[in-house]
């Protein structure tokens, strides 16, 4: 039955994507709540905070102290976001991450532009600064991730090459500054994909550069989410970012209504019971969500949180019997 | 890339699932408009009303009402729901139904009697004497649906060879009264279904009775909707039921927080982006999934209508270059 993963990871997204989308202001404590709450829950890789200036994410005011307040769980690898030099900076001397080199590429320039303020050879150039920085600073750089990767709601479609060729520009990069590139994140930034295009995509992908991972990070804005990570299943893909409870969103991508990664305890809802392993436990999970919801003080997108699991149906059929 | 079909046809069942489902009172003359302006999309089938005691389902108190309010329109099919041989008389009676027969078995005895008060003998009994009344009115009988076909919350997991009984007893039924069974719908009326038992199930149904065309009826309460759809096409299913907007769900189900249908224009983007044919006007039924939330006063779960159509992205990026 196809090519599914016998386990998948997930880099959990949702306080970043979360507190970056949300109007806020919402309180420090309470940050640092759900990201204590996600690390109780088997998940190996929460993405707590993004260092951009607060000027243009006010959500972000309180990275520092965020990142100083969580208190680090065994096994859980914790990173943050950042798109130049002070970012990174600060991500260093926070003392409390895992910090990670990535490339960051996007495949749309009118995207780049309205998101960076860089065109696509500015931020090829940027992108020499910041491997030059991260070696300076012994930093691991293992992962690129390609922004629009499906589709941009100011260019289009994608051309398939084109996202080859970006592909190759990050190879490139890798072997002139002598790292190995192990991942590359595929990014359906303003949620233009179907599970028609993940598969073609992705299937490009891995036939021109067999050698790379593939990661998605997927957003619901059009419903596709989860029928798009299934459909990277089926492709072998076994690497996914997911925000808890569909928390989250792009300010800069003209998102108008439900926006939101793709939800995590949907996702690991749909993986456990296909026999997918994902190493969370599902309850606890819906727990944060749960609480994620009561955090942000207003409804959130994710369905199992409000459908409740198989697991405990079957729990209570077996106790009735 | 696996067997998706080139065209599908989707059953709207909005109007009957929603105004079932919504505690309302939802005025007789909003339920006209909203079926209406949904047989102006293109969909080719309606289901308008569910002819049950009101006092079973209070939001059918108006069913005859509606039926006559609403105005015919060319091509499209205007069915209805009935359970047994009062709702047919009325459906008949109303001049304005295309009425056909259609069996009814459920998987799961325990939602049986919770939903219809019947045990499996009874049940089936009942449709050797709804299969004599349509025959007496000349209501023709091509389709048998199977509730409950992926799991119960009462019941637990279904073992397919199960359902495979289920559908030989419908099909020993047509033998017996001489009409021919085309299409088996399997109904996961609870929401237990993910991609991979849809391909199991629909596999094994395709495997043995192959004569038969299948049609899936999926609810979205554990996000699993869309993704559950798509699966379904890779296996070659190209009918779908559907509510606009993701109005709808059972309440006799114990369904808590975002039931509902798989959302129709979800399905529709889906499948007109990956080249599958609906036949669908998407930004008129985007229109009618509005109307659908205005008529019963609170947000819907459909993603697409507050997300946008690409199409009308595409276009906007063509009128600005």
């Amino acid at each position: 039955m196809s090519d599914l993963p016998k386990a998948i990871r997930i880099n959990e997204e949702g306080p970043r994507e979360g507190f970056q989308f949300e109007k806020g202001p919402i309180p420090t404590a309470r940050k640092i709540e759900l990201i204590d709450s996600l690390s109780k829950t088997g998940l190996k890789q929460i993405q707590t905070m993004s260092f951009v200036p607060p000027k243009n994410v006010p959500g972000m005011v309180d990275a520092d102290e965020v990142v100083q307040g969580f208190t680090r769980a065994p096994g859980v690898s914790y990173t943050g976001l950042w798109l130049n030099d002070k970012g990174l900076a600060r991500a260093l001397a926070s003392g409390k991450l895992d910090v990670k080199g990535s490339l960051s590429l996007t495949a749309s320039e009118k995207f780049l532009l309205r998101n960076q303020k860089r065109t696509l050879a500015e931020n090829l150039e940027a992108q020499h600064t910041m491997v030059k920085m991260y070696q300076q600073y012994k930093v691991p750089i293992e992962r690129g991730g390609l922004m629009a990767a499906f589709g941009c709601n100011f260019e289009g479609d994608i051309p398939i090459p084109h996202i080859l060729d970006m592909i190759r520009q990050m190879l490139d990069i890798a072997a002139q500054y002598q790292f190995e590139l192990k991942v590359v994140s595929l990014a359906d930034t303003m949620a233009w994909a179907t599970p028609l295009s993940i598969k073609r995509v992705v299937g490009a992908v891995r036939e021109k550069y067999p050698q790379l991972q593939i990661s998605l990070h997927l957003h619901d804005t059009r419903g596709m989410g989860i029928a798009n990570a299934y459909a990277g299943m089926e492709m072998g893909v076994a690497i996914y970012d997911a925000a808890v409870a569909g928390l989250g969103g792009c300010p800069f991508a003209a998102h108008r209504g439900a926006a939101g990664n793709v939800c995590t305890e949907d996702l690991v809802f749909m993986c456990e019971e296909m026999g997918i392993a994902t190493g969370i436990d599902l309850e606890k999970l819906i727990e944060s969500a749960l609480l994620a919801e009561e955090v942000v003080g207003h409804p959130l997108p994710g369905c199992v949180m409000k459908g409740g699991t198989l697991a405990r149906l079957r729990q209570k059929i077996r106790d009735a019997a």
